[in-house]
């Protein structure tokens, strides 16, 4: 048995990894690099690079203006009800438009307004900034505000806090599933049941989960959700994001940018607004086909290999890097900026380092390891279980091993 | 000379465009189809098609998250810049960011805001209903509402109907400058200078312009300005849209969608949310790259052209539309719903008749001719210069000809 800081012991893990065929199905383009970075930006699947011959030759280039209802107008709810399986979502209850901050603003503000008398928006410090921004101009586009749960250890949020600011005058309450930058991960069930014994409603941001972490929003009562498509689901760069409503909920909201695809029969060309049923109504204007369509193919493989698997192999992934933490960069300054347990932590496993912008850029020009950085000191390790390799963890510790050794 | 109404007169006219080699450059997969609806979907520039296999291969495929550094994070002003050109605007002023109706919401709410105090948004019934849509939605977010101004005639509404309604309470005028159904081309500069007279900023919706209508946003001191790339532009299905703020007013509004990427140095990450400086704060959430960067190849092919060639051209092949429509299709009972006078004509020509449907579905499918059709009656034939020949309009109004003839 090889050591377990060896390379020899990372290829034996690959060797038996029941996963390793996927990695086939993504373009390696450089074998050398070490791409730690899927929960950024996921790789390129091969059968997107056939589609996107088809579809800007074919599609666009041949078929022109007959391709709307060839097919494209239904891109949008019909990869949604693929995604839907990965979050525990029926096929009616998810779509996919805009990018997330947009469709974050359409179900804040929808919120808002489906709880009159109340004022508050409530979020914690570990969601993604741009959420804080747009859930910030939602509360005051309505005349509220927002409320921001502080993270005492920077890596988590307990429940009670969160329950603490649950007040009567709480409309929403907005939370990353998986954080962004700690990967610490909210317990769904309870923090919805939270919410909803407030009188709020509850909205997640799955973007750093779908497609790594098993989410049920139906089990979870979960009333909204956003989240993005080109990290874990690998759909390509600005991909659109996905908004899902829960089905009982659909008529009693509006969407506020309501353009004409989400009007029923757009085709009218009317002068009067009537929303179309159920959720295509979250729809506003016309959506960026080429970059839309390319979704689907990273999200087949992700229903392919099965999001059990995925996970089972990420927290072995995860667990791979903590242990090796433990034993080699511990003692070199780098400390866990996510959580120990696996049960609370995604697909990424964050070190902060005092040096740490200098060690990543470091990383990129020096080892051709590429993670990313989050300010003030954290580097995110991600693993993006369908293609990342254990060798390729591997090449990350030592990479991040000789330059901090190297800073001494 | 052969004889005006012949296919050797259109024929003729071709072998002495000077834009006729600009057909080349776009992929013509059927001969024999004559597209006139490029006023819906631009045709696929072949340089779109070279570009699209560099983005998903070496682009997203090899570079990964270092394709933002290398060109992705820029591609929304870089291109905007371009487009500027077009629309008489400076390079400061233009950028590409979410859907046209997204872009409308945005700056029609940042626009109320800024005019606390009056509450009424302007508008017209040309408008294209997803503006109406939209408008009324902002307006009724801010506590104001819609004022329509009608049409008498269903193809034009005169400045002093617009002027009528221009009180002190209006704080935007909101109007399409080329109209979707009858191509009506408002007087950019009279209409402007009345809204400002009232005190009320000026939105215009470039989308049936751009590229084919000469616009000159800072001659007209227009305030703020939206518009499609997909019409002709060439940018693809549900391109993403561009949107206009004048230079002097960038500072003054704040745009209500405020995501990450419209702040000041985003990567900073910080959770308060600081408007960039100038027009970046207009974009919200994370661009769909693969549509936004499929724009360019388009709108290079109109800036090598010049917009006056395209221009010249475009009333001279909606002129000689008008000419065959006068002698031989009003006599089947079509009528002329576009203006008379090129003047207030955009690049297509309204054709109304009782059974507008059945004969635009005849066209599409027995005679290979693409229009398009809106509702209750009337056929639009859009000449998009850059590839529209002779021919194609020829082989046109042989079809609705006979068509109608049919129908007797």
């Amino acid at each position: 048995m090889p050591e377990f800081s060896s390379l020899e012991y990372a290829r034996m893990q690959d060797a038996g990894d029941e996963l390793a065929s996927f990695r086939e199905r993504f373009l390696i383009a450089e074998p050398d690099l070490v791409y730690v970075d899927g929960n950024s930006l996921g790789r390129l699947p091969k059968a997107a690079l056939e589609l996107s011959r088809e579809l800007v030759e074919q599609q666009w280039g041949s078929r022109l203006i007959r391709g709307w209802n060839e097919g494209w107008l239904d891109l949008s709810t019909r990869i949604g009800g693929k995604i839907a399986r990965l979050i525990g979502a029926g096929t009616d209850e998810v779509l996919l438009a805009d990018s997330t901050s947009v469709n974050l603003f359409k179900l804040s503000v929808a919120a808002m307004r489906a709880r009159p008398g109340r004022s508050r928006i409530v979020t914690d410090a570990l969601n993604f900034p741009s959420d804080l921004y747009v859930l910030r101009a939602a509360a005051d586009l309505c005349g509220g505000e927002l409320c921001v749960v502080p993270s005492e250890d920077g890596i988590t949020v307990p429940l009670q806090a969160l329950r603490f600011v649950m007040g009567d005058d709480v409309a929403l309450v907005s939370l990353s599933h998986t954080t962004y930058k700690s990967a610490f991960v909210h317990d769904m069930r309870a923090v919805t049941a939270a919410a909803h014994a407030a009188g709020a409603l509850m909205l997640w941001d799955l973007s750093h989960s779908v497609g790594s972490v098993p989410v049920d929003l139906e089990r979870a009562g979960a009333d909204l959700a956003v989240g993005c498509a080109y990290k874990y689901l690998n759909g390509g760069p600005g991909a659109p994001a996905f908004l899902y409503v829960r089905r009982s909920l659909q008529e009693a909201l509006q969407n506020p940018i309501s353009g004409w695809l989400g009007r029923d029969d757009p085709f009218s060309f009317s002068p009067d607004y009537e929303a179309a049923s159920g959720l295509r109504r979250f729809i506003s204007g016309t959506p960026p086909v080429l970059s839309l369509a390319m979704i689907e193919p990273g999200v087949d493989l992700v229903l392919e290999a099965g999001l059990d698997r995925i996970r089972a192999k990420s927290i072995q992934q995860t667990e791979y890097l903590i242990s090796r933490w433990e034993q080699e960069l511990r003692p070199l300054g780098y400390t866990l900026a996510s959580p120990r347990d696996s049960a609370q932590r995604g697909s990424h496993v964050a070190l902060a380092h005092a040096e740490g912008q200098r060690l990543n850029d470091a990383l990129i020009e020096r080892w051709n390891v590429i993670p990313d950085f989050r300010p003030p000191n954290v580097i995110r390790v991600g693993v993006s279980p369908l293609y990342t390799t254990y060798t390729e963890l591997h090449g990350a510790v030592q990479a991040l091993k000789s330059l901090a050794s190297g800073l001494g």
